[in-house]
């Protein structure tokens, strides 16, 4: 067997609580909007975004601006068209601002220890730093598609981690909340860790959390990965 | 004046020690050779290797790569061209093992408190990575030559953290050992901060440390910057 050297994570569900933390500040900022549903809303544009970079529709494009590009969209299905620029822009910047799940900085300190942790986001650079800033996740390195030019499940994300750090894929272990992301890591031949996060859409919409056996590790939470991984 | 929020730094000679950590390992393999000849020698032929990725005689190269083909070379000199392939490689990671500067993790974790702090080095992410992690350096991100496929002084090393973090290049500052590398960021738009690092070439090869009333900033050491700027 092979022996991982490095950890890399998954961050929006993953690490963070994006839906909680739009929840709270939306909550905040416009208590006459149903912040639950504003939440999905704009997280369900997420994926369909980063599909018309990966078509070539758009160019290279990076999350702030895809996350701007959906909020402009669906402010007026909730009432918010009147939004200023600046409070759009302050409000895009919301997951910049994205809470870190209870066990997060815990574990990550303790999986530090052991191994050298990246992020590997399709969040872009900037956010991540500034993430990681507020929340004091301990990254050792920050890593995004915004380095490969490439999201995440481009194969050129995860092969561009064990080429950064000059390993073999073996070598690397993806840490996702999501069964896809880690499926296509499996593909490049990376190990891969399943975190439960059965609440990221909310306690209204829980997930199916269920175990596939394919991956190397499934944890209930980062704590839990480090009692397994022995940190 | 716009309000600098991004401070990123040279590595090489400004954060860590590179002829110092060079003598030791080298004294310490090879006690036969001339360390101090030696370090400099690997250290002169960076920029012209540098050069030749920069005029298109080589694609783009990493440094360790540039470090490994330097090493190649000047071996013979040394009378240790029977070195192995494994030793090789080992003896190429010492840039990975490089010391910080006494004042270095110390004046960083006054800085991060209210900067963001990035390195912004030639050296490729994973030296940097692993660098930071032995030496303790508490960077909230690692920026590299690597990101912008361009080296230093390119302007789209310097330009590009400004876009990193979407802030005016004059919210940025370099903080570097070398007037050169200033010069260019300031061309830029950036601020600049210059540390004094008289023996970065060793003790018997004292360097020029004269201030230059062109940067932002001057100071001793990284506590002396932190002193500076009220951290």
């Amino acid at each position: 067997m092979t022996q991982v050297s490095i950890l890399i994570f998954d961050i929006f569900g993953t690490v963070v609580d994006w839906h909680g933390s739009i929840v709270r500040e939306v909550s905040a900022l416009y208590p006459q909007v149903d912040a639950d549903a504003f939440a999905l809303a704009w997280r369900g544009g997420y994926q369909p975004a980063m599909q018309r970079v990966r078509s070539g529709e758009l160019g290279w494009t990076r999350i702030d601006d895809l996350h701007r590009m959906i909020l402009d969209q669906i402010l007026p299905r909730f009432g918010l068209e009147h939004l200023s620029e600046v409070e759009r822009a302050h409000l895009n910047r919301v997951w910049h601002r994205l809470d870190a799940w209870p066990d997060s900085v815990a574990g990550l300190t303790r999986l530090k220890q052991r191994f050298t942790i990246s992020s590997l986001s399709n969040g872009n650079i900037g956010l991540l730093t500034n993430m990681a800033k507020r929340a004091g996740l301990p990254w050792d390195c920050v890593l995004s598609a915004e380095v490969f030019r490439a999201y995440k499940p481009d194969p050129r994300t995860y092969l561009g981690v064990a080429e950064v750090f000059d390993v073999t894929p073996g070598e690397v272990m993806l840490v996702a909340a999501h069964q896809d992301d880690l499926a296509a890591a499996r593909a490049c031949g990376l190990a891969t860790a399943y975190i439960e996060r059965p609440f990221e859409f909310g306690q209204a919409h829980p997930k199916d959390v269920s175990p596939d056996a394919a991956n190397t590790w499934h944890a209930r939470d980062l704590q839990h990965l480090a009692d397994q991984l022995g940190c």
